[in-house]
């Protein structure tokens, strides 16, 4: 082994790893053709990664290094492995608006759609808290937010006009081959496969033709993880 | 002269040139460190433009070249120009996300809040097919549009949250120094600013100052065109 270690957020079952900033940091390995330990974490493991100096995921351990939070993490993989092939082929000033219109425009929208689903997947105390926290953040229940997420759809396939533009010239985000605005942008989708049998995406939307080629990327690595109610 | 000519949308008064696209093409030529006449064009001058088989300015004319769509002219650019100052530091796919945002995100929200002011700009015929074409478009009449634009402000200024988590960390959309994915963008405020007195943007607004620091550029290129209300 590398003695490599991601710390990733999982749901009750290990195996259901959900955190699209996690799979931004899983997929920069997996670009760097960096193995690393999966760990999985939960909301309320604070004590596991107290060595790391704050509480949330991801969290990466390459031998003497710690470093979390996603971006960070891939700045801190271009800059260790810089013989490796590029995260960011246009420079990192270019992709952060990529990365930034995820962060702010794309998982925004998104949670709203499929934060109802999580729960279910969730062990106490995780449970507790996550349903805590989040009805909270959105002020209402989260079956509240279930019963508009049909409704909210359309705007949300019409926000990611941006995306469809850009795929109309360009088979990545990245141009021809991906890079790390491609594996931004795609953590949030993998996160509602992985929570939702919510389908965000019509028939014959070139979105869906991007994030087919994005799961078989790394000889299927996002696909490995099954989508919500395939499993 | 260089005997390069830039065809660009003006309003009755040739020297208020208000197009977004064609700031684009402008700002791009600046940053070449280029030269272009400045020819203004009008919409329903579709005779002036015959040459360049299409309808709609900006169109460059460059020695025995013609091209015309900002995009094209500034792919145009950078091969015609290479031993000139990149216009994609980060090279043009990676880009492309910044202009495809500014396309279909940014543009289709903020038209709705300055579109109304347009109309008083134009001579006729120009006015006539603008105020039809548009009111078709959005399917009611631009004073109604101009007044549900107060109340629309929040979401605008909250839809421009990428621009600003990008501007927290780097000066410009570029890095330390503007690209094209900056003029896309700008030429979305300068447009405004040129068609509108409505103030777009809170005090303290970081992308405020960064929209200060792209007037200031090319010794005040886009400044010298002055805001609605202030000539």
């Amino acid at each position: 082994m590398s003695g490599r270690r991601l710390y990733e957020l999982a749901g009750a079952d290990p195996a259901r790893r959900f955190s699209p900033y996690c799979w931004r940091a899983r997929m920069a390995l997996a670009h760097k053709g960096l193995e690393a330990e999966a760990v999985p974490w939960r909301f309320t493991d604070s004590a596991a990664i107290a060595f790391s100096g704050q509480n949330k995921v991801p969290v990466l351990v390459d031998g003497s290094q710690v470093v979390s939070d996603s971006w960070n993490i891939a700045c801190y993989l271009e800059d260790r492995y810089p013989d490796r092939r590029s995260l960011f082929q246009g420079g990192r000033e270019a992709t952060r608006f990529t990365v930034a219109w995820a962060d702010t425009a794309l998982n925004p929208a998104l949670v709203r759609l499929i934060v109802s689903d999580i729960p279910s997947l969730l062990d106490e105390p995780a449970r507790a808290y996550f349903v805590e926290s989040r009805e909270k953040r959105f002020g209402m229940a989260l079956p509240q937010l279930a019963e508009a997420r049909e409704a909210a759809l359309p705007a949300f396939q019409a926000a990611l006009a941006p995306l469809r533009a850009v795929l109309k010239d360009q088979a990545f985000l990245g141009g021809a081959s991906p890079d790390y605005g491609d594996y931004a942008v795609f953590g949030s989708f993998q996160w509602a496969r992985v929570v939702s049998s919510l389908e965000l995406l019509l028939e014959g939307d070139r979105v869906a033709d991007w994030r087919d080629r994005m799961l078989d990327l790394f000889n299927g690595l996002a696909r490995a993880t099954p989508a919500r109610g395939e499993d």
